[in-house]
């Protein structure tokens, strides 16, 4: 059994309505070591695939994209929300719906960072609709870039995002994958 | 020279306004290796104050404070700015300043992780005007957890942050302490 999977089971809650409680280790207090472990292996995964960068979204994305990127020797760009005043004034901008926040949100990428040419490999804290995964795409694309690789720590499969990525063609690979969230239960693959 | 230092150098820009760019490495693209360089060396200066916790803000405190966290072999929380689903009710709430945002943020903390007797070392990219660090500081004392010491890639120190923190009475340590952004320049302490 995966780390994640071992952790999920021993430190996250299901809320019930699909909703995975892992604040505890993930996204509120996070486990450094935990993240480590987990970036090791998806760098393992896509060692192969060629990236030259790896992109994210704030927030909760940033702690496994930067140890993946870590250990692939490659910069991570995570995708902002609110433009701050540095980013210039023309940008990469789509709009993707937030799970957790129950709005759309904005994705923001300064082109000074990510440009035509780049392969990029997705790393995200969770795969489940699919939704953020697809404006990080639609932003990438729009810079002329190629996505090459899409890596989560957990997978909500009975949510649909694997088949919402497929006609993308490219590896995706989470270190969890959750099969169903009955009653209190929490099966994996 | 501090890498971080070496790395404004090359990599920063002064936008004026006392507004430093660092968008290429720390908050928007950030480079794991030099992360991992500043979280070892900020590890170092805080190894023998006993944290039990690190604490960080949300979003760009997040990378240096995992790496730092990682090193020392803690846990890291890192405050939100709005309330996930998976949050209880009953939260710590304070209101902060954000310098790039250009108004107030809420920082919330659940109480699952961060408790009386706790021992915190804050971890955050900037110490300018100290505001969004104090603003840490009231949450982790509302939890009747202590502050043992507070680290930053990089201080402004002529927007008075470590004045403003001197009432604290502990280790303030930054890893790049700008004196002066006159003009083009980028002075160090």
């Amino acid at each position: 059994m995966e780390p994640v999977e071992k952790r999920i089971l021993k430190d996250g809650s299901n809320l019930g309505n699909g909703i995975l409680k892992v604040d505890g280790f993930i996204n509120h207090q996070v486990d450094p070591g935990l993240m480590d472990v987990c970036g090791q292996e998806l760098a393992a995964r896509f060692a192969d695939i060629g990236a030259t960068k790896v992109l994210t979204a704030e927030i909760s994305g940033i702690a496994p994209a930067l140890m993946t990127a870590r250990y692939l020797g490659l910069s991570v760009v995570y995708a902002r929300k609110s433009k701050p005043i540095t980013m210039p004034d023309q940008v990469f901008l789509t709009l993707a719906p937030s799970h957790t926040k129950g709005r759309m949100v904005e994705l923001i990428i300064s082109p000074e960072y990510l440009s035509g040419g780049e392969k990029v490999l997705i790393i995200d804290d969770f795969l489940a609709s699919g939704a953020t995964i697809l404006g990080l795409v639609r932003l990438a694309q729009t810079a002329g870039a190629t996505i090459v690789g899409i890596g989560t720590l957990i997978e909500k499969e009975f949510e649909g995002g694997r088949q919402a990525l497929a006609h993308l063609n490219i590896p995706v690979e989470s270190l969890a994958r959750i099969t169903s969230m009955e009653g209190d239960e929490i099966r994996f693959y």
